[in-house]
């Protein structure tokens, strides 16, 4: 089937109706101890719908939650919003009482810069733990961002930088398509790097399922006319199958924070959900996310290959979620990915202590070309193939390959975007003692 | 109190009829494909017991477990044995019908090669995942070792040495005690290094509690006189609070194995459970086993630091372990320890995504010296104490520290001896892919 939808230009003022502006207020600098120009890099945007936009949101699950996080939660359910702070080089996490005072003042001060109503403003925080925000510099770039909103690619560009830690390069996308007659547009930009596992809900609460494990950041734009919940529902499938489904490091963010916008200037009629256009839409923003949360994985700290891994045959859903999670997540296996080793030993190992059902003599593991192709078995009911090292060695060589693992135990699949681990990783993440500005995630 | 053993040389032959012999038969030069008489390394050894012992054993659970295991887990409900045969350069795991049939074939060409009865010998293999058991190399390391055996402290050596995979130096220990007059004697070897994180039960059965998460083997002998159940008991709790509770890479091995040989040879009179004399033994005990696992850590895969991570003040005790193999799994706490950087952030951020209930606003964290001493806070109640950066860079310098979490919502607690992440760990494990036997784990 071809999609239904063309990848455009613009990312987040590609929809109809919003303007955004990414500046720098020394922010980062002041993380880094750093007092000259050199350096300076933008750490704040505003992003703006010129009309009220109906919004949605999926926040980390992380009991240690930081402050832009709970004010996220309250503001998104009132179902509507105008506006978004973002800014980098400080979390606002682990700030108490001065850190909700904060991200509180942080809204409404851009309320009052922008002259929009009380509660309509929404924030997003990523960088250092456990800092108070600099808020004369917040106040500083927000008034600067104000008077600087624009609607080109180059004013997305800059958001899309403003919102960056130790991602190498901004990420962002846009998409439109026909909805009932009128074109419609989703754009977004996002954040990543490291403490990349993100495992969101809609009020942050953790489902009975268990333990959850980035921080990433994403805001989402659309034109299109959604009710909040139909739209809250759309994010959730959307999130589901991508933020929520990637790894780098295992380590899940106080901070990870989706949020999307719909301002309702493509005109066109409201649909419900499971109609046809609902799935229309649907399918685009899975699209705008699922391309988002492969950038944030191909961009993690020190990645040198993507993995998915796509567990098929379990006994449940939790079980394929559990054995795809233990081998993404395996020092052991991550780091022969690095080396470029097919070490089905280590794969078998993870999966064998995962919490799913598995069953030695019936397990399955293989590689193919990224998505799909022909898949060259290296495992078979639990014993070797006649697949020569060297036919192995070639299948795992490349950037990006998928891992196929069948446990033969029952229907349940699940899908993990995984990076490896290197070296780099390491010496990156160790820290500079010299500098206690790398205190923090 | 003080304790009440004393610390011997001459580790497994320590205690009064055991004899081993450690040889080289050149199972590891197959996994290395290396063809020259250098780098020739003892691979097998056998220790024996001349009269039968008692016996128990703690095995892993990970579900994919090598045919050793299998072996030993049915030989060991018998409750006696007179020798264990141990390898190394193959694990014998994931081998299939081949793996077992080769599994047997070794403990029953090792009971005709000393005389001894069917039934009455365990193993114990290490090393490559996935490839058969060169037997003819094993049979012919058999009986070169079974001529070999002696009672020296350069006995043990060899034997200690034979086990080793990326350990780089043998590891063991002796004590003796005085139990109701007579003088008993514990010795032990172990190896350890990568895929270190064990979680063994006496059956290889899961407990309820869920997932579990080392190749490490251990072999214990004493010349106590004790009962089997009484024995397999103490092991449990001596491993309870030794082996499973340290971690390497957070790899959960299919190999896992401790076994305790008792040929009640120190003439004491038998002792039941909690009796005043048990709990003499047990300490004894906890003592090797605790020992022993702290040589693993410290030398474990490229680690550069260790970390006995305690938490305090758990709703739960599964609360406790949950909060503590967080923080000692977490890449990004584990590259902090490596850089001595006291982030305080990266460990309330994974307290947080932890299976345990925690509350920002009640969490302490702070560090002592290992075992005790003044701790210095830099988080009480969720904030930041007025601890210097430079006070806490000096408090995480040291090559061991204590690391003190408490949660404050209840009166449970876990210890878990962590190692920290570094570029070596990396490299190592990336694996060499113009070797093939670098397959396997």
């Amino acid at each position: 089937m071809k999609p239904k939808f063309k990848v455009i230009a613009g990312s987040i003022v590609a929809p109809k109706g919003f303007t955004t502006a990414g500046v720098c207020c020394d922010i980062k600098r002041l993380g880094t101890g750093k007092g000259s120009d050199k350096g300076r890099k933008r750490d704040l945007a505003l992003l703006v719908s010129e009309v009220p936009a109906t919004v949605a949101g999926m926040f980390t699950t992380n009991q240690v939650c930081a402050a832009p996080v709970k004010v996220c939660i309250e503001r998104v359910k009132r179902g509507t919003a105008r506006a978004v702070v973002m800014n980098s080089g400080n979390a606002n996490a682990c700030t108490g009482r001065q850190g909700m005072e904060d991200a509180r003042e942080m809204v409404r001060f851009t309320e009052r810069a922008l002259n929009l109503p009380a509660g309509s403003v929404l924030a997003g925080s990523t960088g250092r733990i456990g800092v108070a925000l600099p808020m004369d510099n917040i106040r500083a770039g927000i008034l600067e961002a104000a008077v600087g909103l624009g609607s080109t690619a180059r004013h997305a560009d800059q958001a899309a930088e403003a919102i960056m830690t130790s991602d190498t390069r901004p990420k962002q996308i846009a998409v439109r398509f026909r909805l009932g007659g009128k074109e419609v547009r989703i754009g977004g930009i996002c954040k990543g790097a490291g403490m990349i596992q993100p495992r969101m809900s809609a009020d942050g609460k953790r489902p009975a399922a268990g333990p959850l494990h980035a921080t990433m950041l994403c805001f989402i734009t659309t034109d299109a006319a959604i009710e909040a919940r139909t739209l809250q529902a759309a994010l959730r499938e959307a999130t589901a199958q991508s933020f929520n489904r990637i790894t780098v490091d295992g380590d899940t963010s106080t901070n990870d924070t989706v949020l999307v916008l719909a301002n309702g200037l493509a005109g066109n009629k409201r649909f419900q959900i499971l109609n046809s256009k609902f799935q229309i839409f649907q399918a685009a923003l899975n699209h705008v996310c699922l391309e988002l949360a492969g950038m944030i994985v191909r961009d993690g700290e020190g990645v040198s290959r993507c993995v998915t891994v796509r567990v098929h045959g379990a006994k449940s859903a939790a079980d394929a979620d559990g054995a795809a999670r233990a081998v993404a997540n395996s020092a052991l296996v991550k780091t022969s990915w690095h080396g470029g080793d097919p070490n089905w030993g280590r794969i078998i190992d993870a999966l064998g202590y995962s919490p799913a059902t598995v069953v030695e003599e019936k397990v399955d593991v293989g590689y193919s070309a990224p998505g799909g192709g022909r898949i060259l078995w290296s495992l078979r009911r639990g014993q070797p193939t006649r697949a020569t090292f060297r036919q192995l060695c070639a299948a795992v060589a490349e950037k990006e390959f998928d891992l196929h693992v069948r446990l033969n135990l029952g229907n349940a699949g699940a899908v993990i975007y995984a990076a490896d681990l290197t070296a780099e990783y390491v010496e990156f993440n160790k820290g500079d003692v010299t500098d206690p500005g790398s205190l923090g995630g």
